[in-house]
């Protein structure tokens, strides 16, 4: 796959809160981030940041996380298709991944799944035809 | 502060195993990684990707975490001195960070600090005078 983390997404506990220290407090660039929202995008250098609310994420990572105090976080690698995001997990499982989310039609428009590397963390493999992050 | 992370460093469990899935497997581009190495790096597109054995980035960061289990990682956010790093640390303190370990020389010749957001995630900052990532 291409090297590139397309964007990391921190589940919060209170989306507002968080919206108002990275935005607000550091100063992060959030412009199309309304109250309100259930999700708040960060444009950084290179990669992006979202926010989004802790249960939420868990619940599209389709993942149980019974510890309501551990960190939750998720990397999306985009890519150009919807054959390219099944082509991914593909090489991702041949490679040991654990497929935890296999790819499908997600409720935002878009195509993607989830694998899950040797230590536990999520990588979201995604096809978003709206916005290209790839 | 500057819109960027800087490096993505997640702590891992086998750090050989992990190379072998992401550089072997997922074809992640590690070119100064040699076998026996205590970190890995892999450049990627905008933000790098690297790989530290967990009890290692426990002790650096400074911060306790019991459950051996529990995803453990920071965002990196390079700057261009010490005292950018200073004041850096500053404004997340005033935007209502933690500021979890106070700047200081590390290990590896920098300067760096970090400060937990609203959630925990932890965030360091630093000077690295080897090799620019800002």
């Amino acid at each position: 796959m291409k090297p590139k983390i397309s964007i990391i997404t921190l589940g919060v506990s209170d989306l507002a809160a968080s919206v108002h220290f990275y935005r607000d407090g550091l100063g992060l660039p959030a412009p199309d981030y309304e109250d309100g929202a259930t999700i708040a995008f960060f444009e950084l250098e290179g990669t992006w940041l979202a926010l989004y609310p802790r249960e939420k994420l868990v619940e599209e990572a389709d993942v149980d996380f019974s510890d309501s105090g551990t960190p939750m976080f998720t990397l999306a690698h985009n890519v150009g298709s919807p054959a390219v995001v099944d082509a991914t997990l593909d090489e991702a499982s041949r490679a040991g991944a654990t497929i935890v989310q296999p790819a499908g039609e997600t409720f935002w428009g878009g195509y993607s799944g989830y694998f899950s590397d040797p230590d536990g963390y999520l990588w979201e493999v995604a096809h978003n035809p709206f916005t290209d992050l790839t």
